[in-house]
C-alpha cells in the first residue's frame, strides 16, 4: 500500500511479539501478551488490558487507582477543556466533599435520583457525629445554597464556575473501570443565568467541547442529542448528551451530559435576582460534567488482541524509541542514534522515549509497548544506522515505513496525525457498520439481539418508555433510550412509532447501554 | 519619596475609601471595610478578610468553600510545582479516598498519630457497610501495598508518585480557613529509591521548591530545618520543614513538609526489590505536602486594615483599571482608555481587569479592589486622559504614580517586580524583628509572653521537648519546637541547654504554633 506520503507501507503480519518469537512463547516466558481476545471474551480482555498499566484493582470493590499511565490522558483532556471554559469565563471553585442530610434532601426527584447510592459518614475516630453527613454524589444541592446568598441583582449574573473533584457513588451492580466505579474523578459546571436563552446556548457550547474531547482528543466517535425524559439528569428541565458505543458488546455508553436545570432548583434553593426593572426573577440554570470514564470508552473503542492503542493527542508516550542490536553490530552507535532521535523528536514537541533496558529482547520490548498502546514505534537497527535512517511501525495498523534520519520530525508529526485520523476513521465505521434503522417491534427485536445501535421513530411518550424496559429486561439488560439525535433523519408523515404504534414524533436511537 | 525608576512617588494617607470619604461611612452605606483592625483582634480579622472573596463559611463545621479568588492562587502554585516534580521525572497518579481499616491500621505509629481523626463511612443508602471505611487523612497506607506489588527488581526504582486530592482530617479543635479545616486540597509525593543518599536528596530538593512557593510565590518568608523527633511525621524517619511566622500572634505555622520515611514502611508493607547482585533489599521511602494551608500564612502574613494584599506573582487579577470620571468630563474617552490599557496588559501577559460598573463611585471601587488585595490600581481620568498617561497606586505601600500611557507595559511589569520584592521584604524585615535568641528558661518564659520566634540552644531529647510543653500549657497553648534550623548560627563548646541545663547540641526555633 502507498501512503499519502509516496512512501511504501508494510502492513505488519507478524504476531504480537515483533521480535519473531511465537505469541504463546512469549506469554509463557515473560508473562507478556493477553490471555484472551476481545471478541471473544470482551469482559476479560478489558479487564486485562486496564491492568497494562492504565488501573490496578483495589481492596475496596469499586473502586480503582488511576496510574500515571491513565493519568497523564486526564491531565491532557482536562488541560484542553479548562482552557476552553476558562475563555468562556467559567472560573474554578472548590466545594466540601462533605453536604449535610437537609441539603442533600431538599430537592426532592434529585436525591430520589442518587439516595440509593449515597455513602454515609457517620463516625470520627472512636465518636459517632451527632448528625451523619454525606459525600457528595454531585454538587448541586452542595452549591446552591451559596449561589442563593451570593447572587442579588442583574450584575451578579452570569454566575460560571467549575470544579475538578472526586464524587462518591456507592452502586453495587457490575463495577468497571472507568466506566462504572464507586469514586470517579470529573469536572463539574454550575451556571446561573438571568435568562433561559443564554442557559440554553450554553448547554449546547459545553456539548460542543464533549464532543470535542471525544473526537478530536480520545478519535471516538459520538452523537450529540437528547436524553429522554426518563433518562433526563434527576430535578433538571432537560439534558443533552454525547453518546458513544461500543460495537463488541452492542452497548451504547453515555459519553457526557450538559444538563439545563431550567428554574427546579432555582425555586427550591430561592436563587434570585433583581432585574434591571426592580423586579424579583429566578435564575436559569445548567450543570454539565464529564469523567473518568472518557478513558474507559477510549480503551474500549480501539484497544485489540495486542493491548492498548491509544490516540496520539492523549498519549503521555508517543513515540518509542528500541534499539534492534545484533551480535557484532555497532551497538553504542545503535544507542546514541536512539538518544539522539529522542532529543530531536523531543525539542519538537513530540512526547518520546527510548527503552535501552539490556536486560530485554527488542521482540520483548514490541510487545510491551504495543500492550501499553504506544502510537508509535521507532526501531534502529545496524542497517538502519548504515542508511541513516529509522523504521517507523505504526501500533494502529502495523504499517512500517524506513524514514531518513534528515526529516525525521516532520515525518513523525504527519504519521502521528495520520494514527489520530485513521483511529477516528475507523473506530466511526465500525460504529456505522452497527447502526440499524427499524420500524417496527419484531425489527426491533431482531436489531437488539444483532447488538445493533438501533435508530427508531418513537412517539417520545415516557409510558412507552418503560414499556419497552420492562418487555426487553432479560439477561443482558434492557432496552433504553440512548438519545435523540440532534441531526434527524427526515421523518415521513405519518411514520409510527416502533413499539406503541402512535404517530412518531422523532427519531430516538435505543439499546442497551452501560 | 524617590523610587528606583527615579520618578515621584507619593504614599497615600487617604483612608481605604480611597474616594474622598471616611471609612466609617463606606462602612455603613455599603457594607465595604472590615470591622475590626488586624492588630485589635487578629482571630476576627482573619475571618472577615478570608470573606472577601477567597472563601466562605459552609454549612458543616471546619469545611469552607474555596471560592475563584482563592482557587486561582491554588492554581497557579499548582502549575509551578507540577512542571517542576515533573522535571524530577516525578508521574501523577489517583489512589483512591476509601481505605480499609486493615490497610490502615498497619502501621502502628502512623495510625496512632491519625486514628482521632479519621472519619468513617458505616452506611449506603440506608444499608450498613460489612466493613466501616476510612477516608484517607494521607495515603501511605493506602498506595503501599500496591507499592510492594508494583517494585520487584532495581530497574523498578526510583518509583516517584505525585498525587493532587482532597484528605480528610475531622479535628475539633480551632478550625480556622485554610489553616485548619477538616477537607483541604493539597499534592502528596511518594517515592521510593535503592538507597538512602538518593532518599535525603530529593528531601531537600523537594523542600527546596516548598520554600519557593512561600518565598518566591507567596513572598512569605520560610526558615527550612528539621522537625524535632516529637514532631515528625508519624512513622517516618526523619521530617524537613519551610516554617513561616505570624508576628501578630506569635505563632509558628508548620508551611509544609518533605519526609523521609526510612524503611519502617517498606519493613510494614514489604517493598523488597532484588539488587544487582540478586540479594533482596528494602526501599527507601519519601513523602511529601504542601496544601490549601499555604494561602492562609499568605493571608495573614500581607494583609492589613483595609484587607488582602496579593503578591502580583499569584494574584488572578494583577491590575484593576478604574474609570475616574466627572460631570462634564469625556466619559466615553476614559472608558475607552480604560479598556485599551486592560487590552494593553492583557497582550503582554499580565492579569488585568477593567471595572466600568456604572452603580458604584470610584472611591466605592478602590476601596472594593482593596479589600480584595490587587497588587496595582490603575486610575484614568479627565486629566490622565489630556495628559495621555495612566496613574498607579500600589496596594503594599499605597505609592502613587503619573504612568505616560506609551510606556505602561514596560512600567507595570517594573512595579509588579517591586511590588512582589517589596512584600516579601516587609514581610521578612518584620519576622526577622520578632526573633529573640535566648539561653535560659527565664528568658525563654519572657520571649513567649512577648510572642516571640524563640532560638535557643537545645539538648535535643524528646523528653526536655515534652516537659517543656508541660511547663508552658496556658490558655494560648503550650510551646514546642518549630524546627532546627538547617542554617546554624555557630554554638559555641559548653553551651547548655536552655530547659533542661544538659550540654546544647544544635539551635531550635520554639514558640506557639498553629
Amino acid at each position: 500500500m502507498v501512503g499519502p506520503s509516496g512512501k511504501k507501507e508494510k502492513v505488519d503480519k507478524a504476531g504480537p511479539s515483533g521480535g519473531g518469537k511465537k505469541k504463546k512463547d512469549v506469554k509463557k516466558e515473560t508473562g507478556l501478551g493477553l490471555s484472551v481476545k476481545k471478541d471473544e471474551n470482551f469482559g476479560e480482555w478489558y479487564s486485562e488490558v486496564c491492568k497494562h498499566e492504565m488501573i490496578e484493582y483495589y481492596d475496596i470493590s469499586g473502586c480503582y487507582i488511576l496510574r500515571p499511565w491513565s493519568m497523564a490522558i486526564w491531565e491532557i483532556m482536562q488541560t484542553f477543556f479548562d482552557a476552553e471554559i476558562k475563555k468562556m469565563k467559567v472560573k474554578n471553585c472548590y466545594f466540601p466533599l462533605f453536604v449535610s442530610p437537609g441539603v442533600l434532601e431538599k430537592e426532592k426527584d434529585h436525591i430520589e435520583g442518587f439516595a440509593p447510592e449515597v455513602a454515609w459518614v457517620t463516625k470520627s475516630g472512636k465518636s459517632d457525629l451527632e448528625v451523619p453527613i454525606a459525600i457528595r454524589p454531585t454538587s448541586e444541592t452542595v452549591m446552591y445554597p451559596y449561589y442563593s446568598k451570593w447572587i442579588r441583582g442583574h450584575r451578579d449574573l452570569p454566575l460560571k464556575l467549575n470544579q475538578w473533584c472526586n464524587v462518591v457513588r456507592w452502586e453495587f451492580s457490575n463495577p468497571t473501570p472507568f466506566i462504572r466505579s464507586r469514586e470517579f474523578l470529573w469536572q463539574e459546571g454550575h451556571t446561573a443565568f438571568a435568562t433561559k436563552e443564554e442557559a440554553d446556548k450554553e448547554v449546547l457550547e459545553i456539548l460542543e467541547l464533549y464532543r470535542r474531547i471525544y473526537e478530536e482528543y480520545l478519535a471516538v466517535p459520538v452523537v450529540k442529542g437528547m436524553k429522554s425524559e426518563n433518562e433526563k439528569f434527576a430535578g433538571g428541565l432537560y439534558t443533552t448528551s454525547v453518546e458513544a458505543f461500543i460495537p463488541n458488546t452492542g452497548r451504547g455508553v453515555q459519553g457526557a451530559t450538559s444538563h439545563c436545570l431550567g428554574q427546579n432548583f432555582a425555586k427550591m434553593f430561592e436563587i434570585n435576582f433583581e432585574n434591571e426593572k426592580g423586579e424579583t426573577e429566578m435564575v436559569w440554570q445548567n450543570s454539565w460534567a464529564y469523567s473518568t470514564r472518557t478513558i474507559g470508552v477510549m480503551i474500549m473503542t480501539h484497544g485489540d488482541d495486542k493491548g492498548l492503542i491509544l490516540p496520539p493527542k492523549v498519549a503521555s508516550v508517543q513515540v518509542v524509541v528500541i534499539p534492534v542490536p545484533y551480535k557484532d553490530a555497532n551497538t553504542q552507535g545503535i544507542f546514541d542514534a536512539c538518544t539522539a532521535t529522542v532529543s530531536a523528536l523531543s525539542e519538537a514537541g513530540i512526547r518520546a522515549e527510548e527503552d535501552l533496558r539490556d536486560n530485554y529482547s527488542p521482540g520483548w520490548k514490541y510487545s510491551n509497548w504495543e500492550m501499553k498502546g504506544v502510537p508509535l514505534r521507532i526501531e534502529i537497527g545496524p542497517r538502519d544506522l548504515e542508511n541513516d535512517q529509522v523504521r517507523t511501525v505504526r501500533r494502529d495498523n502495523g504499517a512500517k515505513e524506513d524514514i531518513p534520519r534528515g526529516s525525521l520530525v516532520e515525518h513523525v508529526k504527519e504519521l502521528l496525525e495520520k494514527i489520530q485520523e485513521n483511529m477516528y476513521e475507523v473506530a466511526k465505521a465500525k460504529r456505522e457498520a452497527c447502526v440499524e434503522e427499524i420500524k417496527t417491534w419484531d425489527e426491533f427485536i431482531v436489531a437488539l439481539n444483532k447488538k445493533k445501535l438501533i435508530l427508531a421513530p418513537w412517539c417520545d411518550e415516557e409510558e412507552v418508555e418503560r414499556d419497552v424496559k420492562a418487555r426487553t429486561k432479560g439477561e443482558t439488560g434492557a432496552a433504553k433510550t440512548l438519545c435523540s439525535p440532534f441531526e434527524q433523519p427526515e421523518l415521513p408523515e405519518g411514520t409510527l412509532c416502533f413499539a406503541s404504534g402512535k404517530p412518531a414524533k422523532k427519531w430516538t436511537y435505543w439499546g442497551r447501554s452501560y
